[in-house]
C-alpha cells in the first residue's frame, strides 16, 4: 500500500482545517482511500504564525515551487486564492503530473477553461468541491448524483455574508449598515466586503456550476449582477407584507437553447425551501427533468466545512490513484468548451417590486403609474403608507410579468422626475 | 468504445422510469460514461402491459435467469423489490461477474450483509442510491462527499407517504384517517399502507445509512419503531401551540461508542429545516464533525426521481467498467462487518409530549402529575382546555428531560387509571 504524498500551498484558515483533518483522521482516511494520505510539505508566506495545531516545522517549505517540483508529490492543494500566482502554480503542477485540489472559485470562474484544458492534456484530476458552497457536496451532485438529469434551473444562496446580513435585517429590522457591521464583528464579513455584498462571489460560483451543468463558458462577465447594498429595512418589511423573503439569489434557467444567468436580490415566497435558509448558511436548489426539485444545504464557508470539501476531493483523487486511473468523471455532460449561450439580461421576463422615494404631492402616483403603463408594465398592487423617510414617502408596487428592458427604461424615466428623491429600488420576484 | 450491456429485472414503475431515461438520454449518458449504456434485456412477469414508452418487444425475456446467465451483460438492475427472489437473483448475478444496481431497501436492510460480502468476494460493484430517498444523492454524500467527517447524527424524513399525511393533517386539520384516504386517492399511499405509516420503510432506510456511516450491522430489528397512526388532529394543533411540527423522523445519534437509533413521530421546532419539508418530500439532515449541518432534500419516490438515482448508479459503475476498475469506494468507513453497537432504547433521554385522555373529574391532574413525579419526570408545561372529545378531555403535558424507561413505566401506570379513557399519546421531542 503505497503512500499518496500531498503538498499544501496556502496555510490560512481553510489550509489549517485541511491539515487538522489530515492529522486527526489519518487512519479513517487511509481505510477510505486504500492507502495513506501523507502530508509531505506545507508552503506559505508566513509560516511563523501559530495555527493552534501540532505540526512539525519539518513540513514547512518557503516556496510553492519546492512542492511543485518534488517528484514524490502526487496531489497539490492550492489554497492561496486569487488569480496569480495561484493560476501559475496550478498550471505548473498539472504539467509536472500532479493532481490538483483547489477552493479557488475566482480563479476557476475566470481561468477555469485554461486550467481544465491543461488537466485534460496531462490526464490529471482537478478537485474543486470546496470552490462552491464550502462543505456541501454540490459539485459531486452535479457530476455524479444528478447525471441522469437535464438541469432545468439552478437557484442558489451562495454567499453566507450576504445571507447573514439579510437575515439580521429581517429578524431585527436592522438597516443594512448595522447588519454589515454586526457581520464584520462576528467574522462573517471581511473589512472590505465588496466581493460578497456586491454579488461577484456568487457570480463566480454560479459560473462554475453552469459550466458543469451546461458546458457554458467560464465567463463571469456574462452574468448580470447586482448586490444587496441598496436593500433597506423598509424593503424587508414590505416583502414580508407581500409574503416574501429577500435573498441574494444566483439564478440560472435553461430557456430553449439559451441560458438565463443572473445574481441579484430576489423576493421568494416564504413557502420556498430557500426562504428557510438563514444566517451564514448556503443552499443550492436544482430542478432536474427526472429528479424534480433537489435542495442541498449547509455551511458554505469556514475552516472545517471547507476543509471537509477539500479532503473529500483528496479522498476521491486518492481512490483514483490507488486504482491507477485518472479522469474518471468528465467535467461537464458534453465535455466541451462551448455550451449553451447566454440570453441577454434585457430579455428576461419576471415580476418586479419597486420602491419609489417620492415627495408626498398630489399626482405623483398617477405620473409613475402612467410611465409604467406606457412601458407596458402592469401593476398588481400598490402600497403607499405615507411613512415619511427623510422628507419623502415610499411608494411600493408589485408588478405583473414585465420585461427587464421595459423596466429599465421606465425606471430611468421615473428616476428623472423632479418629485423622485432617491434612486428607485428594484427587486426581482422569483415565483 | 465498447458498449456496456445492461439487463433490467422488474419492469414496474421505477423500471419504466429507468428505461425512459436510458432511451431518451442515450447520447448524454454515453458522453458521461465514455461508452454507450445499452439496455439489452428486460425481464418481468407481465410484459404485455403497455408502459407508454416505445420499447421493442425483442428486448423482453420471460426469465430473470436469461439475463443473469447472459455473458454479455455487465450490469444487472434489480427492481422487483421484496426479499425473494430478489436476493437470489442478486447473489447469482454477482457470482456470474455482473455488477448490480438495486432500489431494494428492504432487501439491503435485512440481507445486505450477505449481498455486500458476495460483491466483495467477486469484486463487483453494487449501486443502491435509489434504495434511500429516491432521487436525492444521499448514498453518494455519505460514501464520497462527507468522507472527511465523523457523522455525529442523522435525522431524516424518509417516507413520503407519512410526511404527506402529517402535512395534510397540519395544513387542513384533517384526522389521520381522512389524510390517509386522500394520500391513497392521490397515489402517495398504497391500499395497505402499513410498511409506510408504521415506520418500517423508514427503519429500512435508516439501517442502510447507519451501515454506511458507522459500519453498524444491517439489522432493522435493532431499531425502535413507532408509526404515525395514533397521531390525532389534536396533537398537531397542540404541537403548533408549542411551536413544533410533528414529523415521522428517523433518528440516529452517536453517543460515545454506542448508537442511538429510532424511528417515531417527533416534534421538531418550526425553525428547524426539517420542519419545512412538506408533502411527499424526503430529507436527510446530517451533522458531521467537520462540515456541521447538512440537509439534502428532494423527492424520495416516484418513477422519474427513483429512475434518476438508478441511472446515476449505472453511470457510476459504467465509468468504473470503462476505466477497468471495480470497488473504488469501500462501502463504509472501516469496511468492516461489525460497527458501533446500539444503545438500548430504554436508556434514551429526551423531552416528551403526552396527551392524556381523561374523564373531566377533580383530582385527575394531580394523580397524573403524582405518578410522573414518582418516576422523576418533571413537567415543563400543561394545557388542559376542557374541550370534550368523546366523553373525555385531553390533558397535554410537555416534560423536561426524562429517560425513556421511566416514561414507559409512568405511562403504563397512568393508562391503568380508571379515569383514563384511552391510551396516552406519547410524542418525543427533538431539540
Amino acid at each position: 500500500m503505497k503512500e499518496i504524498q500531498v503538498g499544501l500551498i496556502g496555510f490560512g484558515t481553510v489550509g489549517t482545517g485541511v491539515v487538522k483533518i489530515l492529522l486527526e483522521k489519518a487512519s479513517l482516511l487511509q481505510s477510505l482511500v486504500g492507502a495513506p494520505l501523507k502530508l509531505k510539505w506545507i508552503a506559505d508566506l508566513d509560516l511563523n504564525r501559530d495555527r493552534g495545531i501540532p505540526i512539525s516545522k519539518g513540513l514547512f517549505v518557503n516556496k510553492a515551487e519546492d512542492i511543485i517540483n518534488d517528484p514524490d508529490i502526487s496531489i497539490v492543494i492550492e489554497l492561496i486564492g486569487g488569480l496569480e500566482p495561484a493560476r501559475s502554480f496550478i498550471l505548473k503542477a498539472l504539467e509536472k503530473g500532479k493532481h490538483v485540489v483547489t477552493a479557488n472559485k475566482a480563479l476557476l470562474a475566470h481561468k477555469g477553461g485554461e486550467i481544465f484544458q491543461k488537466a485534460e492534456e496531462f490526464k490529471m484530476d482537478i478537485g474543486f468541491e470546496a470552490s462552491v458552497c464550502g462543505g456541501i457536496p454540490v459539485i459531486l451532485a452535479l457530476q455524479q448524483g444528478l447525471v441522469a438529469n437535464e438541469i432545468e434551473s439552478i437557484l442558489g444562496i451562495f454567499n453566507g455574508t450576504s445571507n447573514y446580513i439579510l437575515t439580521r435585517m429581517t429578524e431585527e429590522g436592522l438597516p443594512y449598515s448595522e447588519a454589515l457591521k454586526e457581520a464584520q464583528q462576528r467574522g462573517y464579513a471581511e473589512a472590505d466586503p465588496t466581493l460578497d455584498v456586491e454579488g461577484m462571489d456568487t457570480v463566480h460560483k454560479l459560473t462554475i456550476l453552469m459550466h458543469l451543468a451546461y458546458g457554458s463558458p467560464l465567463n463571469p462577465e456574462a452574468v448580470f449582477v447586482e448586490g444587496i447594498t441598496r436593500i433597506g429595512a423598509l424593503d424587508i418589511a414590505f416583502a414580508r407584507e407581500f409574503g416574501y423573503s429577500i435573498k441574494l439569489l444566483a439564478i440560472c434557467r435553461k430557456e430553449g437553447d439559451l441560458l438565463e444567468a443572473r445574481v441579484h436580490p430576489t423576493m421568494i415566497s416564504k413557502g420556498h425551501m430557500l426562504a428557510s435558509v438563514l444566517g451564514a448558511y448556503n443552499a443550492l436548489f436544482i430542478k432536474g427533468d427526472s429528479v424534480g426539485d433537489i435542495l442541498l444545504y449547509g455551511q458554505g464557508a469556514g475552516m472545517m466545512p471547507t476543509g471537509s470539501a477539500v479532503v473529500s476531493d483528496l479522498v476521491n483523487i486518492g481512490r483514483n490513484i490507488n486504482k491507477g486511473i485518472t479522469q474518471r468523471v468528465p467535467r461537464n455532460p458534453a465535455n466541451k468548451e462551448k455550451g449553451l449561450a447566454f440570453k441577454p439580461f434585457s430579455g428576461v421576463i419576471g415580476r418586479y417590486y419597486f420602491r419609489f422615494s417620492a415627495l408626498d404631492r398630489p399626482g405623483v402616483l398617477s405620473t409613475i403609474a402612467g410611465i409604467l403603463g406606457t412601458n407596458k408594465i402592469s401593476v398588481a398592487s400598490v402600497i403607499q403608507k405615507g411613512r415619511e423617510v427623510e422628507g419623502s414617502v415610499p411608494i411600493v408596487m408589485m408588478t405583473h410579468e414585465a420585461r427587464e428592458s421595459a423596466v429599465q427604461k421606465a425606471i430611468q424615466e421615473i428616476d428623472r422626475l423632479p418629485v423622485i428623491t432617491d434612486r428607485t429600488v428594484i427587486i426581482r420576484v422569483e415565483d
